[in-house]
């Protein structure tokens, strides 16, 4: 690290208290400040000797509180530290910024704005509360950063340093963009899952990996949804109009050819855009789907298979079977490596079976 | 096998052709039927020497045709082989029955019912046609067997004898709560994924894995499905019109807190029904984020980790950050193997964070 970090986080959840622990494993010092006095204690346990003192001034504040309360504590913050840099780390970028100005202004502070970057990291959320909590949470993911025109030069460069710090990559996009994206690729997927679970009714024995996928998000916190989906549903509720449209054409039509052909031609063109693996060009892997016994082991000696055909599994997934003590695992890779790895595999003694070839 | 089998198959795509493979590999006698002189020759060609001759009747017919066309196919299979066995292999069972005895009344020949059995393989499809056809297609499936009440016994053993030997599980249902459940469990989630992918526009650099398998199956075969929700179209009414309900209901309350809580309290629940590994009861996994460097064997070392720890890995799965060299496996363990696995692949060098704990 180029200097010594001097923060405060504002917020002992799971993104407040990792971003703590990882600045102080680095040799910075750190005070995390928590309305529950529970979390505070584990927080301030978890620090241990990086604690920033209380009459040191920090140089960077940390917000990771619910979006709801989030734009009060943000220009708090920059009013009461008047030369720290200050960022958020919150799922809503436009209403939260736009409420930031507002209290600034009422406190006759809108320049304050300058110092103010607002933040996403997009890291696992499906656990809360400072337990949870590892330095790495943040390895290998990707950070949003959502410049504003007030902001400063410095501030970018501040926040930029700390996503490095905390291993992982940033993603500058407008505040704007990011929440129209958000809406897409998260709140209306959570949404849509929720409201298929909602739908189920016992018994699902038929159930395959198709269903739990599309319902794997309904376990999520309400609690932490709630004020992303009040404070995004201008969004929501166009995307969520939308698709009703799309169904209500459907069954207008008794789900005829044309109806069903048109419908499932637009998702197609959707998943499409979907990106692949490392966010880059979609690519359409060729899939193998191969038995394999429910023992330990059983993937260790599939894998190493797969290494000595040396072939890159770019993805993964299992499936199981009502009733069966065998699962199937579905294996990408390139197209051009399918019928190695198939032959290879079969040689070796596993039911491998091509699925999809890819292009 | 306890007998020779001799069958006819209807229908030389993947499901019709796997099956005839598999009996072809178990020394029976099967022909391949299809409309297609293409898949007609590709069929003939895999079958090989097991072909059985155009002047040996079958004692088993297996009908594999979409569902629009299945009920005509089956009523001629049975009418014109009057001693032998019929299944079908469709996903939609109470209207195909409903027809296939409207055909037989126009005939005079209600009773040849009693050799119909109506089954469903839960098997893959993401590939049509006899060139993704395996005998080991089935290997580990679930097969949905609906008995009627015209059923003879004779028949539904055939049919059972048939699943066995062909490497799945036999699940008896009747066929409405066959259709009401794979309305739910396959029909609705496919419906949904190609509603979500559809309004899906471009830029979407933030997409993580959760958009991945809402939209997975958006990218299905429209001719495949067509049919199928034309069929089961009331029970699909019915339930978008719950879940049309239950959004709006959001939309009305502005996405406050009861709507939210209730709202997703019930989508949990839901989620809480789907049947877990080998369709059991629902189980509650506790699962480890672990970091992976894009390169091939470093599953393998992974996996070969696990195995050393002694520790079963009951699901997985890869995610991937936008820009990012190195992904993220989630490994999914009993709750109770947990700490001993994390701890032990940390001790390898390993960055693993427990991101759920299970219970």
């Amino acid at each position: 690290m180029s200097e010594k970090w001097l923060v405060e986080v504002i917020g002992g959840g799971l993104i407040g208290t990792s971003i703590a622990l990882k600045i102080a494993n680095h040799g910075g010092k750190v005070r995390i400040k928590d309305a529950n006095p529970g979390h505070q204690r584990v927080a301030n346990g978890l620090i241990g000797e990086a604690l920033l003192a209380s009459d040191v001034g920090a140089s960077l504040v940390v917000v990771a509180v619910p979006v709801d309360i989030s734009p009060l504590v943000i220009a708090e913050a920059l009013i009461s530290n008047p030369s720290a840099t200050v960022i958020d780390t919150g799922s809503i970028k436009t209403k939260v910024l736009l409420e930031v100005e507002k209290f600034l202004a009422a406190h006759s502070a809108r320049s304050a704005l300058s110092r103010f970057l607002p933040t996403h990291p997009m890291a696992g959320r499906e656990i809360a509360g400072p337990e949870g909590a590892r330095s790495d949470l943040f390895e290998g993911r990707a950070w949003a950063i959502t410049p504003h025109p007030g902001l400063d030069s410095a501030t970018l460069a501040t926040g930029q340093l700390l996503v490095r710090e905390l291993g992982a990559t940033s993603y500058l996009i407008s505040p704007e963009e990011h929440d129209r994206q958000v809406a897409m690729t998260s709140h209306l997927p959570q949404l849509l899952a929720s409201a298929l679970a909602g739908v189920l009714e016992e018994p699902l024995d038929l159930a395959g990996a198709g269903l739990r996928d599309m319902t794997r998000l309904a376990s999520s916190d309400p609690a932490m949804w709630q004020p992303i989906f009040e404070a995004n549903q201008s969004e929501l509720i166009s995307l969520l109009t939308k698709i009703n449209e799309s169904i209500n054409k459907l069954i207008n039509q008794n789900f005829n050819q044309d109806a069903v052909l048109s419908f499932m031609t637009q998702g197609a063109k959707g998943a499409a855009r979907v990106p692949g693996k490392h966010g880059g060009v979609p690519r359409n892997y060729g899939t193998l789907s191969v038995v394999i016994p429910d023992a330990p082991g059983a993937l260790a000696r599939l894998f190493n298979h797969c290494a000595a055909a040396k072939i890159n599994i770019e993805d993964l997934r299992i499936e199981h079977s009502p009733g069966q003590e065998t699962g199937l695992i579905s294996l990408s890779v390139k197209p051009s490596d399918l019928s190695t790895l198939n032959d290879y595999l079969s040689i070796q003694g596993w039911h491998s079976t091509v699925v999809t070839k890819g292009n």
